[in-house]
């Protein structure tokens, strides 16, 4: 049986991406030993070494993998082991050409980037399990092997393709989905714009049209791409659970990634892990934090790893600004706070040629271990090793967000009363609130179990499917407070429309009918009067019609002026609340402090502006995250009486703690 | 013979698009009872139909669309039929990819959108023919129909094709209208930029060229487009003439269409239609104005109907504002003023599937009969029935303005010395000042009847072609007034220079010559005197020589001040002006105002800011519109000692009238 | 023996692009008179001529262009003669569609344009070859024959292909460069990402990839495409030295243009030509100016002739400003006075018909020969056969620019610190304190010889080849001054990182190591102290660790306050300056003053503002050109005692000259 993550890592796990094969050999012991002086535990291998690895097809050469397992071995650095898939080598798209993914011009991606195949290729499917069999052999009893990192990023550049091969599987796809052509007519409404289908094979990508597509079909293509991607990393991991069934493994997930159902895929991984990127102008980065807490939902509450940062500046913006000193290691306790159990970088030494050549890394190009990079990583590397019994610990948020990839699909698609909504900004608004209270939040899909949680928010839940309502109505009755916004229960999980006056799934829980919208342009707004205070509102104004519900805010202006904006239904033991506009952040922090303090949901401490707080609980004890993202030092009342273990500074403190500018305490009690 | 439009419906037609096929059978019934109690007269049935009606090559099955024509008939509602050949169904496309059109990139087009069809495929031509056949032999005898409705918005994606079959028919094309490969080589002068021909088959697309283009060969490619997609028309169009003689043919027009000349289709349609879709952003929509005056020129004056507007709001812009209450109905009635025998709506009911399912019609998903957009719509249905006598009464224009769809064309390609230029902007200019005081404009085509005009104005007619100049020579000769501006008579229909001193073929008429052109750039202004005021001009500069006119403003500032930027020339019994620049607004209201005083032409009554005064004459009386645009009432005074009779109100009125804000009156006198 | 250019020309070439074939023959001997009378001496003819010399594919036509050349003669009008393979004519890519270029979506151009062909394309070649070598039997003995002039703007449009015959060039191409296949592996660094080569024919062209290039690979692929072009001039060069081997052959180079590496072909022409077209909104075209003295540079100093350049206005911008009156003048003078030997036009005659009829021409469309364009070339054309003993004559500056075409290729790569930066600009940057201080500047490669210099700056070069350090090193020790600015000595050939601490090969030379980058956001500065003033500074920071060089300014905020911004190493004689910033002008203008002063270089007069001073130096006098940009007159200094002939006004001048508004004065002395 596969082994826990804590098992194999039982303290956090630090490290990054180690490309041994762009350096010569002797550069590996100079490697190993820096690593071990950094307090590295654990390095991504492989990643990006197909072509290294079978240099001809069916021909293998991994005599130097080994002695770079060999030596981390001996410098007790364990290997997160990857298969090595994520980019196929020049030979195998030269001889078989139909491995390459294919541009919506019809025209093959190439050889010289990366990620230049397409899933649905049998014969990429057949290549990569066979490497990943050859791998899994060779490896299975090596000591250094401590996880399976399957492929790369899945879908970072490519998450689309036009091929012919895949053609044919999306028909497959949609045969399977809808068993009868009949079936599919009703359920993608082709009797609009005459797209009747009498065969499968009459149906085409949503592509190079003349205009608007049909969205349902659109939304079915997002859904097989997902599925084809889906498919080849559970090939990876059957091969791989048969031939090492006690290994973790995974993959690597990304920020803000919409085209693969994070929740569906966890489901199927040992171990969440993805790869964080704040720009350094976003000062305080929320959004990120906010996926860490989406990451560690994904499982459950599981801890995650952060397999990729970067210690200084990345390559790819426009701009790439570098993070100042002590911001690496500030962001990096924010993750471990948030319930991460791994900090990993990408790279461990800064490459030499390449398209990532000015992407920083652990080691500089200076291979200076005075630079102040490597001095930070140090610092870090050592310090998590002090934090004893952290790793496996969890969060404990009364608080949940809904949260689905194929609302979010469908509710960016073209055609809508709004076409600049953005679901993520919508998510993050009210997250935002969550965060800045030290709240924490966990995120749940719409048929996840709520029983846990005191108060729930929807925003912009635009697709109900059949029965998420109930969950919904089940967590109100029971005593719940939810919160939904605007442009929510419209569509079923087709895209059509839900009949009978929006959000007519929701209507009896809101106690409300959207008569209309009225969507707001760019540089409008209105206001709204709530408890006889006023608040810019803008974007959108639902036209409401109560049936039961009470107006708890309305506007101010314009046509519909004195019509409900915002409203509370009073249903089984809870209230459910309907936000019909967006809301300044003003608003959203007065509804939300009003519910939160009614509920008694609280901070862990209180704190000063841009400090957060954040709880991991362990078997035995509890660890408290201060983390001062301010430039000046602040000081925290601690709870009365109780006596903290200071972690890093290894003594005790009682009553309150000073924390420096861009510093950390981490309190045990 | 066909009968005339006020035969076949002798009220202002009220109604929409109906597409039955996209609901139950059960709705059917509901549908016609509302319509009747909505007043609802004329229904567009079954424009996409064609993969319900076609279900495979040569099976068809009417049935569904024979009760659904009882069904209306029963109830009172006519039927515009569609020949349901605007989008073809996936089994031709699939049997016959040749009916696909081809993307610059030699990409074709798919199903799964509208209107992917090729217009020069041989093989959808047959497969229309066929189809309108079937259609026309089915309801030639039913009593529902009253109109035939070719096609829908010809071009709308989808007005250039590159196909290779596209190709051959270009050649053909151009076979036809030059006759010797010598003689395209002298009309395109390939002897620039060695583009020589020596056979048709050399000849290629005016796309995929390393840089500009030859102008000559662009405007052709347009031209060519433009009468492929009109022969598509024509063949359908015979095909109805010859099963149904008496039924009045049509197509529907759009709103600043540039691909397709308007005035040459008009020709061979019995009703001008058109889809007018203003942004509720602009406010008072006078640009939508300019095209309802445009749309009533195109057949001399003929009333038209407006094909299609939305209710509330549409769901193709990017954010989509909707109407305020009472401004659909405003709206409604400004088109009606302007020449409009029919208001109708995309769309009856509205979708629940497919890309348009978020466009507003006229009963919305809720259903729900007292919803503000329906009621608003039973108001208008019910209030048009009050219009005795309206229907067929014509408009009174004594002021002209030019307009050329091949110089919209030829202006607005790449390679000139200002290539911002827009030929719909300058042409907006001059309509707003007459629009703003209610002066009633006509459209005319450069070589048009101008003998009952008293006042012309051609903006930026680039081109002339051959004896056009005579035309407007006479009009001045004869005691006219003609205003022409700058960037005029610079070209013949080849797109060739004249040759002799700008503005060649002008020169006499005008009395002067442009020396040089000094565009000006974006942030560029100049200003001019002119009666000793000063207005400020951009854009361009004409450097004019005088020969015979006089200067009756000139340049302030640059090396050419004190130069003449606007002049006047007896010619004849009148005048001719030249406005050498882009004035203010300001600067053309007052030599506008100035010109109408002198010729003695006045609006139908004074009346304050926005408000719309609008006269329509039928044989026996005269309807005088009056349109409140304003947030606030307004008091309009009227002719003294007239007696009117106020149509919606059903009282008399005479000295003034309060109309209220957003209201309408419609006086008869 | 190939004559000089003096010999053929022996003074100031006057004229134009002339193209007799898009007129009747009848405007020919018309043409030839307003030459004269004008001053034209020499006219560049058939460059666009292909299609009209060889009809059919070996059927040549010369009968029209003896007669133009006879009449030219006869009116004592030289030619530079084109080869007239520019554009390719319709009937070749018919025939053989190989010859066409292809786009990255592989879709090949067209004819319809011009420059459709592919370099690569060895039928292209072969055609080319063919007409070259007809012309040049024809015309080998003509008397008007002054020099060739190869094809026209090589690669304007169209400076990449991707054919399949490119890609088979390619793949030879690198062949030749790398030897083996592991050579070039190791070049590119292959095992990043998987991209290792087995064979030559896996390689692709650096296009269609899903995400980032591989750096050294695409900067191969622009050397190809460079060597593939020159190629092509080779071949023409090749067929006319043969034929006739005394007359003088070119191409004309471009303004900005960065695919070619114009120091590399200027080693194969006799004579360097170029195109400029400065954008009148300009004001002073400091810019332009610069590649006056970049193109001097080619050739070591060796006169060049301004090939094209416009009377009025050109139409391929947006918007085309026209020069105002006395500013072609002007701007011609100053070409004269930074190297120019030739003062041309695009074109003679301005054209009737095609994509460039709206270009401004030596005559204009109304054919009048009192206009001010006209009347403005007849002027100059006359001023420039004053300037006796002028042509041949050098400028000698003791600054020198670093510049660097590959350079300029690499640094603009994507995926760098900071994605904005811009080479040109930062040249630019220093260019324009020099050119505002009247300061005389050379271009050299940074391999060139920089004995003859005193000053040197190397902005922003981010490529040190193997030894180029040495040359710089040299330089310094001997007593010269060096500035290198940030970003500079990072990569090697290939574009691999210098390892060893940036700028690894300059370390030692500048004093100091760069150990981090921290580029600054787009709307990020901070300040920089030098001297006790403050001066803003934003793009870029270097953190640099002084190694031997002291700071003269330094930064004032941020986490790197206090750090170095500018330091100063000692080294040998001289010294070497490092700008780890991007300064405001204000500062370099005080660093440049300050270094200028301590060199004792100064201009050749002083001069107020926007006056601009440049020295020519023939055999046995000097010309001293002064010109006036500013809008009203300004008096000028002259050295005590000098008496200096003024050449226009043709009389002597001492003590002081006043000059103009936008006039000049040429003072020999």
């Amino acid at each position: 049986m596969v082994k826990r993550i804590d098992e194999v890592m039982p303290s956090i796990a630090f490290g990054g991406d180690y490309n041994p094969e762009q350096w010569d050999e002797n550069v590996w012991l100079e490697d190993a030993k820096l690593m071990q002086e950094a307090g590295v535990n654990l390095v991504s291998v492989a990643i990006f070494s197909w072509s290294v690895l079978e240099r001809e097809e069916g021909k293998f050469d991994f005599s130097w993998l080994d002695r770079v397992l060999d030596i981390l071995h001996e410098h007790g650095v364990g290997v997160s082991l990857a298969t090595a898939t994520a980019s196929p080598p020049a030979w195998l798209s030269k001889e078989y050409p139909e491995v390459l993914a294919v541009q919506e011009n019809g025209v093959p991606y190439q050889i010289g980037s990366r990620q230049h195949y397409s899933p649905n290729s049998k014969r990429f499917r057949y290549a990569v399990k066979q490497l990943v069999k050859e791998m899994a052999n060779r490896y299975k009893d090596h000591p250094a092997l401590k996880m399976w990192h399957i492929n790369n990023e899945y879908g970072c550049h490519l998450a689309e393709c036009y091929s012919d091969e895949s053609l044919s599987s999306f028909r497959e796809w949609l045969k399977n989905r809808y068993q009868t052509i009949e079936n599919l007519n009703q359920k993608w409404g082709t009797n609009f714009w005459s797209q009747r289908y009498n065969e499968w094979d009459e149906i085409q990508f949503p592509v190079n049209l003349p205009t608007f597509y049909n969205p349902s079909q659109k939304l079915d293509y997002k859904r097989f791409m997902n599925d084809a991607i889906f498919d080849l990393y559970k090939i990876e991991k059957e091969v791989l659970r048969e031939i090492t069934p006690d290994i973790p493994v995974f993959t690597n997930f990304m920020y803000e990634f919409k085209p693969l159902n994070y929740f569906g895929w966890a489901k199927e991984m040992d171990l969440v892990t993805w790869d964080s990127y704040p720009d350094p102008r976003e000062g305080k980065p929320y959004r990120h934090a906010m996926h860490h807490d989406l990451m560690r939902s994904l499982k459950n509450g599981q801890p995650f790893y952060l397999m990729e940062q970067v210690t200084s500046h990345v390559n790819w913006r426009d701009i790439n600004l570098t993070k100042k000193p002590g911001k690496m290691r500030l962001w990096s306790y924010s993750t471990v706070a948030r319930g991460g159990d791994g900090v990993m970088y990408f790279q461990w030494r800064q490459g030499k040629a390449g398209a990532e050549k000015f992407h920083g890394a652990m080691v500089p190009h200076s291979n200076d271990s005075n630079s102040r990079v490597y001095q930070e990583v140090k610092q870090l590397g050592n310090e998590l090793k002090q934090l004893d019994g952290l790793a496996g610990a969890r969060g404990t948020a009364k608080v949940a967000i809904v949260f689905d990839w194929e609302n979010w699909w469908a509710v960016e698609h073209e055609g809508k009363p709004h076409n600049r909504l953005s679901y993520l900004d919508q998510v993050y608004q009210y997250y935002r609130s969550f965060y800045e209270k030290n709240i924490a939040v966990d995120f749940v899909e719409p048929n996840g179990n709520l029983a846990d949680y005191q108060f729930v928010v929807a925003p912009m839940l635009y697709m109900i499917r059949d029965g998420d309502e109930n969950n919904f109505e089940q967590f109100v009755k029971n005593g719940g407070t939810l919160i939904v916004s605007f442009f929510s229960g419209i569509v079923d999980e087709q895209d059509h429309i839900h009949l009978g006056g929006y959000p007519a799934p929701l209507r009896s829980l809101l106690g409300l009918t959207v008569e209309e919208f009225a969507p707001m342009a760019d540089d409008e707004k209105n206001t709204m009067v709530a408890n006889g205070e006023k608040f810019i509102v803008d974007t959108w104004a639902d036209i409401i019609k109560l049936e039961g519900a009470k107006a708890i805010a309305t506007y101010k202006e314009n046509w519909y002026q004195d019509k409900p904006a915002v409203t509370i239904h009073r249903y089984g033991q809870g209230s459910s609340i309907y936000v019909g506009t967006n809301p300044s952040d003003e608003y959203l922090d007065q509804l939300i402090s009003g519910i939160l303090q009614q509920l008694q949901v609280r901070a862990p401490l209180e704190a000063p502006k841009n400090v957060e707080i954040v709880e991991r609980v362990a078997n035995d004890k509890t660890f408290l995250f201060i983390l001062n993202h301010n430039n000046d030092p602040v000081t925290v009342a601690l709870e009365e009486g109780t006596v903290y273990q200071d972690c890093l500074q290894g003594k005790q403190v009682t009553q309150s703690i000073t924390v420096q500018n861009t510093d950390v305490a981490i309190l045990v009690c």
